[in-house]
């Protein structure tokens, strides 16, 4: 009979009985027991490896379950000599671990999402990527020590799939108060950031063919959501006031809508504002035509001339807007704080279909953010970021026009963390963008955001995140690449 | 010219702009301000309420946008005086929330989630519950603190949607040596809870119509899941070996199955653990027929008596196991700490999905849970609730024995979080938990769990959450209930 020099390590983690299956299934694979071989008996295997001879019993119950050992009750325990071809080939618990697979599914027409990974001394003009530099870490720190050490063991436990009520009656409290959405906490939905806001509310608007209009120029991931739903997406143009109205109304003459998903305060990714008449159509449409708007208000505090302009649900008298809000800009998208304002009974169907989804959000970091709130710290942090962001957007223009003047011509956003600037003749906007990148900036153009990816003659040049110093670099940069770029005289 | 009185607090944080838009529409609704009437202007209106006169003009503005106010160049700004009837309904600015959708969508077919809310006093024996009163919660909040101060910035930015690198590594560590999953990082998709792995595994698998075969005792949130993504569901027998695979062999006679959703570890509800050659044989099915076997192993780590079972995953040559795993009865469900196990092609195609749905995980709690790990923690933890656990399974069954010794029947669970006990006649299980209410213990009938919500004659007794006094207390309660029901002897 033969000796199995199993090594067994009682220190690691690993159960006895696993190391025991794994040891023989590789004493098979690689040939040191052969097929038909006996095996030791399961007290005498105990004895000689130290440990409970039910361990031994329990690994040669599952090895002879996947196959590889035979038993009988006479006669003992022996390598499986009639191993078939398939079970030769399976490896068990070994690192055969299957790289392919043995069914079809259906992946998504989308890639996972850009990382916003910055290498080290590169500068990225990311216009979606807020200044977490200012974040008030220590205050965040001690606000989730709070909520665990009062609420621990309820907050941990299951709860609301609505989001816990502290947090949602703040975000009621703050849009009543500054958006001018006269809502309670019934109203407000939390979700994991604003994409779950869009891909709930695709989910119970859209099926199967459906058609939901979108800006031409805009936001990917949202029409992604609505893909995956199952919409047919109808792109309309976008020009200095937003989306174009025209062009929808004659979309709708031609085929029913079930939803416009729109970014109507600044316009992503061109920052246009949408005026007040146009929104006001854009209602009386939804409610003759019965469709839903869904209003992504992605970045409502950051705006800098005038006064914000207020959102389409603050005058949605007929329950057409589906209201998408969300915390990653006021203070960080790592937080995924966002949360839908709706009517009632759309609130409750997103509950529902939420609570089966991921079941519900993260109390402890929703209580944190309440008690932030309630103090006052949010605001505080706001009225900062916009005083930072302001001066950012006017050191980028003044740079801009000062190194930049005949390449670039922009409308200077009154909001938002970007400018959406058109590219002059003779430069190709992602020829510029390569170069830039040589020279150590990141920025992207027009492409990445229109709905046919087609070449656009655009670069979006995000500030947020970026101090003086490091846009003044920035722009210096985008200039020597230009240089790069100009055809040499050959005199 | 009419005076106004508009009371503007300055003090409140509704911007000045939008109180004179709410105290105009107030003053035109209640009737102060009539049809025609003209307005003061802007200057003098500036003046009397002491705010910048562009404050006044973007009031204006939005006012005439929304129909309220006319204005002409020549002679000022009035009360709309033809108002139509569709404008006078609308209350703009004011607490008229719409109440009802002016849309029409589809709610799912299921409403959301118990909220497992205890009522001071009462006893819920709620099997999916865990206990939380011996969470490290000083621990965990001090992880919390690390995270944000070394990694805050990078941890609240965007990330990678499978989760941070650190913490699926420590899970493919764990289910390595604990679960014999040979699996690297990018085996692991972090998940909010096994629902959303529930969840993303449908979506991909599944197209309207599709067959999913599942435990017809079983998780009805999975199946909701599954029937959001279209999924016909053919409901399968469950015995004290959980799934019956002889069932599934003639359903697959009949027609393809595109997944089969399981429990085969501690079968939910019934506790019943799979055996070694049933999962081989399932495993067979799956390559033969080319379907996927999402495995949902929610609590592995709680089995008292002899070795735990491999996984489904462990023995899956041929890519056919999804394997979905989570923290929630580890830890705590709160924390929504979930993961996938794949083989990278579906990881691959899962973190596209995810990206679209919410983007990414919480980061700042990945690197406070990985860190855990690594310290030990979350194994010790796990070993100190596996003992304590199965003191508590023992004294239940002991407490039963004591005092329903006839009216119950169950075969002692080897592993897991509740007892599936039969009612023997003549009681009905119903009737029994509504008695039990009344004495102030809860606990789950049959009905919960069974695919057609038929009578049943089970209870589920949860004895996780609930400390040996409280389970004694339970049962003398559940005794005193039955008591209730006793037929009265009319001498």
């Amino acid at each position: 009979m033969l000796e199995l020099n199993l090594a067994l390590h009682s220190s690691t983690a690993e159960p006895l009985f696993l190391q025991i299956v794994r040891g023989i299934t590789e004493a098979i694979q690689q040939g040191r027991l052969g097929s038909g071989d006996k095996l030791p008996g399961s007290r005498r295997l105990a004895k000689s490896l130290g440990v409970h001879r039910n361990t031994v019993l329990a690994a040669f119950d599952e090895l002879v379950a996947q196959g590889w050992l035979l038993q009988s009750e006479r006669s003992g325990t022996f390598v499986n000599h009639t191993l078939p071809e398939v079970q030769l080939q399976q490896t068990a618990t070994l690192p055969g671990y299957p790289t392919r697979m043995g069914f079809a599914f259906h992946p998504i027409a989308a890639r996972r999402p850009q990382m916003f990974h910055t290498p080290p001394g590169e500068l990225v003009m990311a216009g979606g990527w807020p200044e977490v530099r200012y974040l008030p870490l220590t205050e965040l720190s001690r606000a989730y020590r709070r909520a665990l050490g009062r609420h621990g063991q309820s907050l941990l436990s299951y709860g609301d799939p609505a989001g816990h009520p502290a947090l949602r009656q703040e975000l009621a409290r703050m849009v009543a108060q500054r958006r001018g959405l006269s809502v309670t906490t019934d109203n407000v939905v939390l979700t994991h950031g604003a994409q779950m806001g869009i891909f709930l509310a695709a989910q119970l608007l859209v099926r199967p063919g459906d058609v939901v209009a979108v800006e031409r120029f805009g936001y990917p991931p949202a029409w992604t959501a609505l893909r995956t739903a199952g919409a047919h997406l109808e792109p309309l143009p976008v020009d200095e006031q937003g989306l174009c109205v025209d062009s929808l109304e004659r979309l709708l003459q031609r085929m029913p809508v079930r939803a416009v998903y729109l970014t109507p305060h600044h316009q992503f990714p061109t920052l246009a504002v949408m005026g007040a008449s146009r929104r006001m159509r854009l209602l009386e449409l939804a409610r003759q035509h019965r469709f839903a708007l869904i209003e992504d208000d992605y970045d409502n505090e950051f705006h800098y001339e005038g006064q914000p302009v207020l959102p389409l649900a603050s005058a949605d008298t007929h329950g057409v807007v589906v209201y998408i809000g969300t915390l990653s800009k006021v203070l960080a998208p790592g937080l995924r704080a966002g949360f839908v304002i709706a009517p009632a009974p759309f609130c409750e169907a997103m509950v529902a279909l939420r609570g089966h989804l991921d079941r519900q959000g993260n109390q402890v970091q929703e209580v944190a953010l309440a008690s932030l709130f309630e103090e006052g710290l949010i605001e505080r942090h706001i009225r900062k970021m916009r005083k930072i962001y302001k001066a950012r957007r006017d050191h980028l223009h003044q740079t801009l026009q000062h190194h930049l003047p005949k390449d670039l011509s922009y409308d200077l956003p009154r909001g938002g963390l970007a400018i959406w600037a058109r590219v002059h003749e003779p430069w190709n906007a992602v020829q510029w963008s390569q170069k830039a990148k040589q020279q150590g900036v990141h920025f992207e153009t027009g492409e990445s955001y229109v709905f046919d990816q087609s070449p656009q003659p655009f670069l979006r040049l995000g500030f947020a995140r970026l101090n003086e110093e490091e846009l003044t670099q920035a722009v210096t940069s985008m200039k020597k690449a230009l240089d790069t770029m100009r055809p040499t005289s050959k005199g």
